[in-house]
């Protein structure tokens, strides 16, 4: 059957299968991003759901963004330091949804985009279609993203689309960027005209006393910035935003509406009634809380069987801490082995490898909010013990 | 600001403008395509939602497409005599995002596609991207599509990436197709290995004792079927689905999660518990019955007012009445006109053109599914001021 042209590069993603084969009932994963459902605020979405379903059936219509939700979002960036307006706004069905309008927007095929070494997948994904020509910037797990070697790509190329990167609880790498980073970040943004796609879904998620500035607080003209509630509320509403300059939102409508109409009403009314409810700014705490109770009992459980031979560093943001062991050791041959063995999954670093650089991988992306401290603690001492048997 | 070269020729789309103007308080509009609010199950809603939220909070979570909602929609599809499997049914958020995924599997850059005459924006917009050479097919009201025409097409160009139709409640012309022509058009399809875009968002609303065939029941092989929810549901869950052959499922979960991930679980969640519950045939059954009594009004006040002026079709299917006018009547400017001086509002004819032909437009369509028939009858009579006023 005659398809079109890219079927035939077609792969199913990492993530996917990994998914899938992780999802079995005895296996502990840290593989994935997920965040806890005993955190999601059901019975107060039950009540507002009750409430709205029965006063205004037109929550289940057809309907336009809901302003009152963007509201709503000029507020809750605030908390970050982050000044914008209703009009900069946009709704979009996920923070997935938010970066192919994004980049949609930026990009023409076969243009110039600058990533880090390693990137969320799912952001490759979007970039894919488009056939970009890649340049890449050293990064690590120490101090994140090489800025002179930014700088040095910008000297070399004036027409580049865009700079990807998470700010905040890096995705894959864990880091939150020092200030001193983002400010230059800033700077290099505005001196050579370079607009950042700067991608949010963590840095809601803090473990530290106070936020640091996402880059659009500091550079509002240039970054464009990606949020989600599927973090912060619960994925299954498919609901997220992009804030950028006034005058692209006519563009980002037209793009949206052809792709599916508009972000689930259902979702943005119940968001915004739940924002209403005055009950946001505890629940939030109380993820911050939480989350971090987990966070440290993996540190704990790290440090007890890990010390001395593998570097982490305790993320400030976020839902993953990022392992690199000291010897070389093949972590997907690891993965399939602990899968077998142990029953405990990971994702193996080179997964979010820009380019296949071939040699071994020595790194793991492992999630602590979806467990238990308990269940952490177990799947930690699996971990150990598959790495010993494995060696 | 240097953005994607689309940017540069991106206007609104008409209906978005037109959802701006016929938005107020005191028109009424006979322009958009949406289901009447007062029919949707909203309490069962309610209970439904109260119920999962209470028992199950991982429906607040990620989650793959859901195997249940899957099998319902194979039952719905029989009473349409659509045989099909589970693992032909794919999942989207809504049936624009269908039809978007579905053109990305088959439409190349300047591929070449084959439309009717008129066509529904909504469908333009996602070819527009693609630069498609359109090979275009005349159409009407009272036969629609010319096979003859279409054969001959076929006949000159064997790289016809799909058709795309609408086969029953056609959109705009509000035609059901002949089970002559349906028949002869699933011959073509296997004839000339001619890949059909079935879009059936109306198919479900019937005014006739029987369902015809959809031409997926006829062709299984080369016809590509997109349903929604958001006529028989509630738009507001944004979800729908394509029929596929089961091998081209893995693309489509390729592109669909670089998209958006997932169709919003809690939306799947909620239909799927509906068909659980066992409400759904009395639904549509209702369905049938209040919106064939709008239908009716429509036709009566038609009748009443335009008799011997204008030709209309009664509908089998769907939501609206076409109306073209015996004489030349430029009903772009009839519509501004109406909007000022009766508050009415309809959509030109000529503004599901597929190529502007510059010419006068003598056509409208009508929607009759979102007013009361008391409204509905107010509306025609507004609309008979207005075009004796103008004319």
């Amino acid at each position: 059957m005659k398809l079109a042209g890219w079927t035939k590069n077609n792969n199913s993603s990492v993530l996917q299968h990994m998914l899938k084969e992780c999802a079995a009932d005895d296996v502990i994963s840290f593989a994935l991003g997920l965040p806890a459902e005993e955190f999601f605020p059901a019975e107060d979405f039950a009540n507002l759901l009750q409430n709205l379903l029965s006063n205004r059936k037109k929550v289940l219509q057809y309907s336009p963004p809901i302003g009152s939700l963007r509201k709503h979002i000029v507020g809750l960036m605030k908390l970050r330091g982050v000044n914008c307006s209703e009009e900069q706004i946009f709704l979009t069905s996920g923070s997935q949804q938010g970066a192919n309008l994004l980049v949609n927007l930026l990009l023409d095929r076969g243009g110039k985009v600058i990533v880090e070494e390693k990137v969320y997948t799912g952001f490759q994904q979007v970039l894919k279609p488009y056939e970009p020509e890649l340049l890449i910037v050293p990064t690590n797990a120490r101090e994140g993203v090489d800025l002179d070697a930014l700088e040095a790509i910008l000297e070399k190329n004036d027409d580049v689309a865009f700079f990807y990167t998470v700010t905040d609880g890096h995705n894959p790498l864990a880091l939150s960027l020092s200030v001193e980073k983002r400010n230059r970040l800033a700077e290099l943004s505005r001196k050579y005209a370079l607009k950042i796609i700067e991608d949010d879904p963590y840095g809601f998620i803090k473990y530290e006393k106070d936020y640091l500035p996402p880059l659009r607080a500091i550079e509002p003209h240039n970054v464009f910035y990606l949020g989600t509630f599927s973090k912060i509320l619960a994925p299954s509403l498919r609901a997220g935003w992009i804030i950028v300059p006034e005058e692209l939102i006519g563009h980002l409508e037209n793009v949206k509406e052809a792709s599916d109409i508009n972000t689930a009403p259902l979702s943005q009314h119940l968001i915004d009634e739940y924002f209403n409810s005055g009950k946001f700014p505890a629940h939030l705490e109380n993820l911050n809380l939480q989350y971090k109770i987990r966070r440290d009992a993996m540190l704990d459980f790290l440090d007890k069987n890990f010390s001395g031979r593998a570097f982490w560093k305790p993320p400030q943001n976020g839902f993953f801490i990022w392992l690199e062991f000291s010897r070389n050791l093949d972590t997907i041959n690891l993965l399939r082995f602990s899968l077998q063995k142990e029953r405990v999954a990971f994702i193996p670093g080179n997964m979010f490898d820009v380019i296949d650089e071939g040699g071994i991988c020595n790194s793991m992306r492992l999630n602590f909010s979806a467990l238990s401290p308990e269940i952490i603690g177990i799947g930690i001492e699996r971990l150990a013990r598959a790495v010993e048997l494995f060696d």
